[in-house]
């Protein structure tokens, strides 16, 4: 009955990864029909981005998704990007893990798993091959080569059906898959959402997407700028572990640990070995391959003593203020938009990350649900939009945690509002496996509020100018309406003949109008008029207003400026 | 400026499984530092209870976790089960993706994730060693080994440092690791209670359990019934994808499309498959390896417009009602516990699945947060304790969704009870990747419901006996307290002496109170009792009491007995 050791290891195997994800597809996001589709745009997308990019071309990307039946499509995807070497083209799209995305750089895609994680769901739907057109350079030629396979998930490798060559006019990939069992539709988590909010994110690029009805969408390039190449950025002390400098030692091509350490991380210095050498005792000279765990760990340990400089932020790419305004006007003809790009600060003690943030009202900001227009957020990390899993993501807990009455806005829901908040960083803070919320660290939620607030304080003063000037329309026909008639009966009283009073008349209301509503001389610096703003509201605890003199302010100066924060 | 193909893809490199995990390590659950812990122990204590059951043997732990430093630990875990053979021992704890368990089976493990992801986890946080002994039969000798390895990530094995025959006794393997930045809590995430739910599931188990303070838990074993060994189960026709099948035939060594079904599926006889080629055409004597997707699709769908016998269910071993309760005693020593184990089902058109329920009210049950005892829900899948992303859980879905004031509960957080529910399937739907939690499929949450209802019912009635008894106590006082007063009196009025009424009145007394009470004769039929309850409590739409005769009640003999849901 019982059975032995060696009877129970009969069937033992070994996977490979392209099994091991055909029975956890859930793993790449691949859950339900509608979540499905949107992950094999967002793969397929950010790919093409990522390549464009480093590449420096400005991206242009030809989507077509056909309905051929029942949960049965045809996706054609083309970018402008740089092509991808015959060599290479069934690595990147039939063999999981492989990639060239594993350096500290700020990138959107994943690591070697999204192409191929497309090429897997679409094998699994519909047992068709992959049809991929790639066109590169090579010296001065333009090659290409159309080339038809399938992933042999055994062997977690391409497997070659056709192949011919391409006559090439430009650079590019252009691939086709076929899907079942998944579903377009328009909804807040599907394709068409995805895109929309992609081309918010990223203004600089120009999407021509032809939808299963035959409806071609274009959304326009908003931005005319070639972005700035992200650079690869070497790990700050504070954010490494003794495990990755045990690593980095080991697989480590320099003669001694100073170099290892001054060649593999930023901020340090001869001197900041040195520093670490006396207070460790570790030897500096010795070759990496030597190194002990246990020296790791007194090394790291003596990194979280030291003071160093904060990392370097010419990694970091935002997208500008400037841009996601361009973005957000383009796509939401807003009445009123306001962005903000914050200064870069760390979290975890090391790790750099800017928050950037926009706020559109009016126009076809916010969604249409039950024929209501309601707020929305939109969520992106290093300008990708994040879907799903929104219940847990940093994001969504700092708006939550903003008392937006004191901006306002009573009921938030039901204001039509688009709320952008876009997360830059080498690290982002990932919480759950399908890269699709942000953790809450308490840094990150504190920026994500203090850019909020201060765009939300900016729509105060719009909604405030609009009423304002509402009021004034109507005080100023008041005037228009009585002025005349009170001339014309002075003038009948007097019998005098009624004077020219027209154009006296106009100057007169608009001062007149100036002094009932307080308006002072249009203010350009529009920050100074907000730290006013924020002061003549401020009321200490014992209910008096309480006044800040202007040198308290000058602390606001140099670093991001908080919003107050005050708990009622 | 912009760089070419070749250059960009100079850096093309493949990771192995162990360094995509390294780098991703939250995707084997492993964030924060409680949940790391947890993880651990779910990992090795499950791993031990496979092995064991599928060799036969009554599982019986040795837990033993020492506190070294801040946060940091040794764990040394031990079990009984058949052991490792010495050619296994570094494939099972150092090689990412491989193991034994690929098959469709109900078991509790991972796909040979869960050992190595805790080695390298320990690996990652303190650069130790994994040591282990393994004790195995080999013929009718038991052989032992003793050895130290460390993980190469880069080759996805094990390293060996150390080696040595050892003199075994019996079978089973210890392992001994180092972790830091991990936390022993008492939380209800942490790893305590991670043994104590683990032990309700799994009565016939033995865990004794040291823990960082010294102190020796000894859960002993409840139920001492050696386990029915599970069984592996083909996959139903209603439950298999075109994908599946297509795998299937091109993995088959059968040599016609007939065989290759009827040995692969459940159900499927020779006179189905006879049935399949009539309605698709397809030759069923050509050789599987010549299936193409387009058939296997055609054969999927022929498969959902066919009827087959449901799927067979002794793959599915539950717990049994007895052994719940019985380990639900054992741990929580409650006032009132009632268990029930459901009739197989399926969901999804084909995978069977059944639902455990338990209720324990009183006595340790529920949990002591802020000095008040509070109800608590113990999640299971095939018997392994849920412990994280309780919210879309399709239990915890389940539970909210029951009126429990209609059961009399009017505050159900502030009640001791414990809920216990338990899903058994040899594909349970996991929502998350780290397997946490079950997918809300409507039949499941059915089932859950009616099983926690019915327990709720026999909760309503022992709380209402427990009141009346309370009652019938204070009124036979009344009757014990007066009588003899009366009786007394009368004989001082008959001028008689006080005749020996103690027996007469006690005889009396329980008569007279069951009538005051509407008391029946005790009915041992409770499932019948049950019934009457419900219908005497039904109501039509217009308000009149509903009485059902006694043939509709047939059609609950031979399923699931539903609870009704009126909805008020």
């Amino acid at each position: 009955m019982a059975q032995q050791a060696n009877e129970l290891f009969e069937n033992f195997d070994q996977l490979t990864p392209s099994e091991f994800f055909r029975k956890n597809k859930q793993m790449l996001g691949f859950t339900g029909k509608i979540r499905s589709l949107t992950i094999v745009f967002h793969e397929l997308i950010t790919n093409s981005f990522d390549a464009s990019e480093e590449a420096g071309i400005l991206p242009d990307i030809d989507i077509e998704l056909k309905r051929v039946g029942k949960e049965h499509y045809i996706l054609r995807h083309k970018d402008n990007g740089p092509g991808i070497p015959e060599d290479y083209v069934m690595q990147v799209y039939c063999q999981m893990f492989a990639g060239s995305k594993f350096r500290n750089i700020q990138s959107r895609g994943q690591q070697g798993l999204g192409c191929s994680g497309c090429v897997l769901l679409s094998q699994m739907t519909t047992g068709q091959p992959a049809r991929v057109i790639s066109c590169y350079k090579e010296g001065d030629e333009i090659k290409g080569v159309k080339m038809k396979f399938k992933m042999d998930v055994k062997k977690n490798q391409g497997l070659l059906m056709e192949r011919e060559d391409y006559p090439a006019e430009s650079t590019g990939v252009c691939i086709e898959l076929q899907f079942k069992e998944v579903s377009y539709t328009l909804a807040e988590q599907g394709a068409f959402e995805y895109i929309r909010r992609t081309m918010i994110g990223n203004p600089h690029a120009k999407i021509t997407f032809k939808d299963p009805s035959g409806h071609k969408y274009i959304f326009k390039r908003a931005a005319n700028i070639t972005p700035v190449l992200p650079k690869e950025v070497l790990p700050h002390p504070k954010g490494v572990s003794a495990d990755d400098i045990h690593f980095m030692a080991k697989h480590s091509d320099k003669r001694r640990y100073k170099s290892m350490l001054t060649s593999s991380l930023s901020r340090m210095s001869s001197k900041k070995v040195d520093e670490i050498a006396e207070i460790t005792g570790i030897d500096m000279n010795k070759s990496p391959k030597s190194m002990t765990f246990q020296e790791a760990e007194a090394i790291v340990n003596c990194f979280k003593k030291m003071k160093f400089m904060a990392p370097p932020t010419d990694g970091l790419i935002p997208i500008g203020s400037e841009q996601i305004e361009k973005g957000m006007k383009q796509i939401l003809k807003p009445e009123f938009v306001t962005t903000i790009t914050r200064k870069p600060v760390t979290y975890a003690g090391g790790v750099s990350f800017i928050i950037e943030a926009g706020l559109a009202y009016g126009g076809d900001s916010g969604r249409i649900v039950n024929e209501q227009r309601k707020s929305e957020i939109m969520r992106f990390a290093n300008r990708v939009p994040l879907t799903f899993d929104a219940g847990s993501c940093a994001i969504t807990e700092a708006l939550k945690s903003i008392d937006w009455k004191r901006y306002g806005l009573k009921d938030l829901d039901n204001t039509p509002l688009t709320l952008f908040i876009n997360i830059i960083s080498t690290q982002v803070p990932y919480l759950s496996t399908g890269k699709q919320s942000v953790s809450p660290e308490p840094e990150i939620v504190h920026e994500i509020r203090q850019a909020t607030m201060k765009l939300a304080r900016k729509l105060q003063k719009h909604i405030r100018a609009k009423k304002a000037a509402k009021e004034k329309e109507k005080r100023s026909k008041v005037f228009e309406e009585y002025v005349p008639v009170i001339i014309e009966e002075a003038a009948k009283l007097g019998e005098t003949g009624v004077p020219e009073y027209h154009e006296v008349l106009a100057k007169v209301t608009k001062r007149a109008l100036a002094e009932l509503l307080g308006e002072k001389v249009e203010d350009d610096d529009e920050e100074e008029e907000e730290l006013d703003a924020i002061i003549m509201e401020e009321v200490d605890e014992f209910g008096h207003t309480v006044e800040r003199n202007q040198s308290a302010l000058d602390n606001f100066d140099e670093k991001n400026e908080d919003e107050e924060e005050s708990e009622e």
